[in-house]
């Protein structure tokens, strides 16, 4: 149940933490306090008396929900702010592959405007016999790389025992998509000050996802930032996942976190990888997430579906006539001499 | 196997049709013949030479492919050019609902800059006791609106012995998803020169769309629209269908017919209609089609998809904005009396 | 609203048809009334008070549903009864090939127990230019070779504008996984007093296919065979569809026509067939509908799902040991020279 | 590649340790060796002499494949038998409730030939609000039921940090769907020497899944047995998920490992897990996993779709009617006073 508190009811707040707080999940925000697990025959009249409104039946995901939290979550970062009326460009290589590759490729993300430098150390890959990415050493490569353009870090974390050693290079962790119901990875960024970026499942409904961000919030951590990839479906020969863009402004409707696009991993082929980002900055999302590389054919690793530089800085260009069009803001690319 | 004769060459042309047309399916445009089920041991010397190029396992939709009909076709009809550089927007009510009432969408529908006006006559109902349509009075109110606006017909037909009474109509045909793999009805449109709007079926994959479309073709009638509208996937609690739009553009790369979307039914619910919608402006269709009513509580069908005038207006300016800003031609809004 | 009617008022059944005949669609099953569209404050006092039981909210396809029909309907053909305790086995190949192979196939069908001879004369293939069949030198052949070997006959009616020609040689009309939902073929053979079986389509819901099904019963036709025959997943690497077996005791709960399993075009592999075809049998299917083949390497269509002969009657041996073993009625074979 | 190696020529096999081992990894299995990343033209003229086939090519999973690996595995704990021929029978509570409840589970499952008990004690729950498991101490709870019916433990490990203590109480692993591509999980337990049950991801494809048990293979663990449970598609109204025991038969043809079923995840409802329980075992799956509740009403966690002792003894009697009517091995029940 949801409590909208009157104005100049605020000691009703304390009452119901102090009523309800060691049986039961109690959270505020502002004048709103959310008790899982009772409903409005629990309060006592002076409770109800102090209410502007009773929500019964609130979703599951309380603490991500607009009914509990009505305003944008903006994630702020050394470099980004991410949600709200702001736009984010996140790009890098799919794998740090070296320090100067991926040095190379943070100039290019930064002349296309991006704010954060993506690229992976460690590497979910379907094969055990794949490459499972540089670990550590490539963690500093792209720390180095961010540094060295004004950019923030974001990277994966596929294993909870990471989760300290990769905070100590990452402004965001990435939690992929197979992961995204992996709960004792979740608690455990849940328990961090970083913010977080999940990836929907390949599978998962919208339902899912949220309930998952919710394992992050419940552990204090709201920095959350979620992400569309593309879903698994019966059509799958032409592009790798079916992109999912109505899930966003389902979503921006549901939760108050930021909601980005990841055309690359949805499209899996360079040329619909355009498109599909276009059609995600249209549709409102707060950002995207998209891989680039100077040699696709050569890429350690998703090669298939990497922008060339050129490629990305047509998008880029074209993303942000979208939003002027559309009366998006558009933020200034920041000057940087490459 | 497609072969593209040389220039010059073009009596290799009747050579083929005349060795190979008796036994098999063989199709010309321009300088490229297709012939079906023979490989390139069955030529003969003179042919093999007289070749550019030869194409081996084209897509057995053969005559709607880049391979063999490279340069896009443009369906013509008398107030809209669909394909190309152009677009098209279509819009009306889900249900022809009275001659009033079709008269006052079509003044709508003018006004945000369309040139097609939808409106179902004969209705595909999941359960055999709801509204089945007005019939061929519906048809007739709707042709009255459509003159009255100097705007095209669009409608559906669902039967194959209303093809000739239909035709009477109608500017274009529409076929909807569930009847997408109805050959007998794809054959009896085929014979007409009636341009066919072709709805992807629910679970159609790309190709299953392109043989669809070759069964028109295959009777001669090449002015084929193919409309992504939703696929069905595990993610229907928020939105009816999962508007599939990187179908969009890798259906513009395998084919030269042009490509639309539908966000109504993608959507299923109006405050995800417009978004949808601007996705796949941004994403490069040629054309929407999308279902507007005035009082869409009270819509004979489909009316929690139902886009209200002033929101349908909002939705043409924001297309246009987004076609300008990508550089994409838009067309005059026609002038008229409303 | 379905109305049970208490003994002994009967009187009252005539009188809610001649209340809301005109209006309503009135449906009569015993001492059951269905009226759509009303509900109970549509009742009179009297109405009310010789009701045994209202059902509000009936599902929409009311007729098939067992609220409203709760004993099994047992379709019935010259040579089979279908549904209820019984097991029908259809076999044959998917297409006609000429007088005489149908006729080596129906003996085989025969021996392994079938009652009914499955084959097609006009296929629906997914491309214009595949083989489509023999068409009404088919049906002959086929009708020929099932009056040999005392069997039914079950193919495919496509097109509503050959139901009459076909009637001439059918037991059971097939509809089509494609044509589920094409309702003008529906309403077409609902109009005959022909058996009708209906594949579920490839993405049909099992609301759908009720539906579906309602509108052969709409026409008056209710001697109807559901038959779940795979549906379109992501998983069609190794199998042709997903066959989903949990639909048959689904649909068992839900509707009182017989419910078959069509193993060969779920699994599209002749080695999965049987396998798929043994789950049916114990999963409580009312019979199977199976391919069959003596060389499957040059069959017309299909060739990779039909199980050899030998295959066949390993098959239906081991489905009759399932059905004893679960105390389930075994049919005899019935005795014929070959 | 792999390379059967001729009878008497093991020295061979060495001379492909040494020679490619540093680089590459290499398995051997009897007389068949697996070079990932190799082809033919890297072997010497000895070694290809040597060599009875070369197969190019296997899957990326190649340890757990019948190239590599023709026979069956059978994973052999205390009490339990799995794989092969044999059949065996997994049932308890979903959640461990209590010490005592679940000794009261032990005797009904021990009672219906179960040599196996499950029980969860870590719950991956949608919800992190939701009950999470009596963590250790049902761990204890568990052994102790299973030890006072000479059973075997079953269980879920959803945390890497919790391999060794589990190890303690555990015989077999349990990884849950949505964990199933927690590859920092998956190498965990591929470090240890107890059987791995590996549950299939809701949208896993049959590649997926056997990809996901080469990274426990590739810790060294090969007692890895696989489930299928069910996944998600569209039709969902009426079971929980869709099994697609299609499945079964395809995996038993490409992987040694068993292949068992879990009706109970996949009906999610109680009224038709012994259907889906009987189709399993006719499709030919190694064993069932089932969930019992004796006050399903009341259950922690899921059940809906929990068999009360008396369905769940009806349905292990017509599961071994079904094995046997079919020739396959059904192990005595063991006695026991209860």
């Amino acid at each position: 149940m949801i409590i909208k508190v009157k104005a100049g009811q605020a000691h009703i707040i304390d009452e119901l933490q102090r009523r309800f707080g060691d049986s039961h999940d109690v959270f505020v925000h502002n004048n709103r306090v959310a008790v899982q697990g009772i409903d409005e025959s629990d309060l006592n009249s002076e409770e109800r008396a102090a209410a502007d409104e009773i929500i019964d039946n609130p979703p599951a995901a309380v603490q991500g929900s607009r009914l509990f939290h009505p305003e944008d979550t903006i994630v702020e970062t050394a470099h980004s702010q991410i949600g709200g009326d702001n736009f984010t460009m996140m790009a890098g290589p799919c794998s740090v592959e070296s320090a100067e590759h991926v040095m190379k490729m943070a100039a290019v993300a930064k002349e296309g405007g991006a704010t954060v430098l993506r690229g992976g150390a460690f590497k979910p890959r379907t094969s055990p016999y794949s490459f499972q990415g540089l670990g550590e050493d490539g963690l500093k490569f792209l720390r180095a790389a961010a540094d060295a353009y004004d950019l923030d870090v974001l990277t994966e974390v596929m294993d909870q025992d990471h989760v300290d050693m990769i905070a100590q290079y990452t402004d965001i962790f990435q939690i992929g998509a197979r992961n995204m119901q992996n709960f004792s990875l979740l608690k455990a960024v849940g328990k961090t000050n970083i913010p977080v970026m999940l990836k929907r499942g390949m599978s998962a409904t919208i339902d899912d996802i949220l309930n998952a961000s919710e394992y992050i919030a419940a552990g204090g951590n709201h920095q959350i930032i979620i992400t569309e990839r593309g879903i698994r479906t019966f059509d799958n020969k032409y592009t790798r996942n079916t992109l999912d863009l109505g899930a966003v402004p389902v979503l921006q409707k549901l939760t108050h976190y930021p909601v980005i696009v990841d055309p690359s991993h949805a499209a899996g082929h360079t040329e619909f990888v355009i498109p599909e980002a276009l059609a995600g900055v249209a549709i409102g999302a707060s950002g995207l997430v998209v891989e680039i590389h100077d040699d696709p054919a050569h890429a350690f690793s998703d090669g298939a579906q990497a922008l060339k530089p050129n490629e990305y800085l047509e998008m880029t260009q074209k993303a942000a006539a979208i939003r002027e069009a559309l009366n998006m803001p558009v933020h200034e690319k920041s000057e940087v001499e490459l």
